[in-house]
């Protein structure tokens, strides 16, 4: 079984090296276009800390979240955040603020990381905030926790 | 519900910074020595893949694995593992090999990497084995997955 896995892992890969780059669509889609074993895999813990810089700045929270083949981990809304991960085709960067959401202009940064891996790519990411509200405006599930 | 948290998160690394670093044993029984909302926060990725380089080897299986409150995650025997890391004091460089394993000297290797937090520090670990069975016979869970 575990062998089966780490070839079907292989295969994804190979298919994507051979494919090309995929488009977000069909990331979004992977666990309805291939078997629950042939899916590249997908975790990771995201912290947040109060600060600007990961390097100067512990921890206060940390989740994992897991999207294949089903959306779980500790994070507290796994589903809606997996959901807008594959929106975004996991890029973070792309994650829009709301419109609806105001904040103060004061400055109290938090920062936010994401690491582990993304439909089998590595993900190390790293954005601060000026507030917990700014970051909260971000997305709307992901980066609440 | 939220707040209570990360206060007590705040408290609990606060109580850390005031004592200085944690002996391995005191990081060990955390649960034991604390109400169930009063630990650091631990979660943390593992990866696996065919090379000797985090940099240049895709990801094949990456699981997560969280030990507080209590064990959870992807990875195949979390409460081992966590035993494990507990046993140690987070520190994956301390996982021995064992005695029982013979492993041929092939040379066909597999990094690891590991990221996150660990008991409210961040951990960004990457060992590389000459083979498969090298990397299994350091330690007895946190690597098998």
């Amino acid at each position: 079984m575990r062998n089966t896995a780490r070839w079907a892992t292989t295969i994804a890969l190979t298919a994507t090296a051979v494919c090309g780059p995929l488009t977000g669509a069909a990331l979004a889609a992977p666990a309805t276009t291939a078997p629950a074993s042939l899916y590249a895999p997908s975790a990771l813990v995201l912290t947040i800390a109060h600060g600007d810089s990961s390097a100067t700045a512990a921890p206060q929270r940390a989740v994992t979240l897991t999207c294949a083949p089903t959306a779980s981990g500790t994070h507290p809304a796994a589903v809606p955040a997996c959901a807008e991960l594959r929106g975004v085709g996991g890029d973070l960067d792309a994650l829009a603020a709301r419109d609806d959401v105001l904040c103060t202009r004061e400055y109290d940064p938090v920062v936010v990381t994401v690491d582990g891996v993304w439909q089998g790519k590595r993900v190390s990411y790293e954005r601060a905030f000026a507030n917990d509200c700014v970051k909260t405006s971000y997305g709307t599930s992901v980066f609440s926790f």
